[in-house]
């Protein structure tokens, strides 16, 4: 196997720990969850430091705060994996999750991982993880990290291109 | 073309008639549809018989279905797929489904569909398409096969960790 | 790097110049994002012809009007790669576009981009891009192309599949 069917194939490892991320996390299957991380992990979602730990079994600890939801749906695209060593990648991601409480009412953040992952073994684990929040709807008030976005240079006006829809 | 290269393009190929499935249901061309299943596949999608089909020209009459709805977006992420033989594989996608009935209401689904594929002559096709519903929105009452969730222990205490957003 | 590894080499690259419109757009770094296309790309996103733009520059500029929302996030699904040529693709793509204004208020349309790439040099560069709304809600009121969908045929009667969800 050369050294671009290699990374062809670590590219489609990494890429599976991130969407298992996602399918563990919507059943709470947090032990195997954990497992797609290093032992000592840095997780770091947000200022709020109840978001954020340190370690896989802290982490795992810490998730259970989904079960304040009754369901959740984590919808991952923009995937993006570079390399950087023989056993090191990062990894940038989006992420639209969907969560519902036990009243029915619902909060969905859109927003992006980033990942420092490594490959132990035969296993590629996340080493680091934060996230950024590119925005919410009003249901969702969980303070996490803010995308920095460009704002408009000073004196700048709106144009209007937003007009009913002819049917 | 050796073993890797020919599991990349059955791979590709794979891909592409879960991304084709969403695109021909949203532009509701049920007859090149209906050509990504096999002729005698198997569709359940929930406990509603009305939902499940056996057979390619059985799916493309029991989808009609979907004409209720006055516009459809079918977004798929969170793919993989795992080769179970030579001519064989499974996948596993999430699909966000965006309905909106000529009322101008809405309904969002997010689920997972698990497929198994089999290849026959140049092209995959969907032996067997199941869906779960993760979640949905109010708006969405059609009684899907719902994810098993691991729920929290006896006595589980919800933390704090919602606040108002500081901006 | 036989034929193969090269199309791979330039898919992956195809895919990283989608991920990357998206992702630029969501922190308005507009300069870099216009570096994604041909200096002469045409784009064309509705009747409405200040959202359609010719150049790199033009586009840069017109993009400016995003700056009326407050934040933005799109997710990139649903991608098909397909080689016309040796420096020449196109690519078809979903995404789910989430805006919001100033007042909290949102907007999300669920579309598709249609995009003709040419690789100059070592980069590949979007030509020409389109796009079509599938749907949106009701607080997206911009003017886009709409979704062709094959209507049901005269006479169709819609049976009644959706009904209360038993828990």
């Amino acid at each position: 196997m050369g050294d671009e069917q290699g990374q062809l194939a670590d590219r489609q490892a990494i890429h599976d720990v991130l969407v298992d991320y996602c399918r563990l996390l919507d059943c709470m299957e947090l032990d195997a969850l954990a497992a797609l991380f290093t032992v000592d992990c840095t997780i770091d979602f947000g200022p709020d430091t109840r978001l954020n730990s340190r370690g896989r079994a802290a982490l795992a600890r810490s998730l259970e705060r989904m079960w304040r939801w009754s369901r959740t749906s984590h919808h991952l695209s923009n995937v993006q994996i570079r390399f950087t060593g023989p056993v090191e990648a990062t990894a940038l991601s989006y992420v639209l999750a969907w969560h519902e409480r036990p009243d029915g009412s619902t909060a969905t953040v859109y927003g992006q991982y980033r990942d420092r992952l490594e490959r132990q073994g035969d296993n590629w684990l996340i080493a680091r993880r934060s996230m950024l929040e590119n925005g919410s709807d009003q249901g969702f008030t969980v303070n996490l990290h803010r995308l920095d976005r460009r704002p408009a240079p000073s004196g700048w006006i709106a144009p209007a291109v937003d007009a009913p829809v002819l049917e």
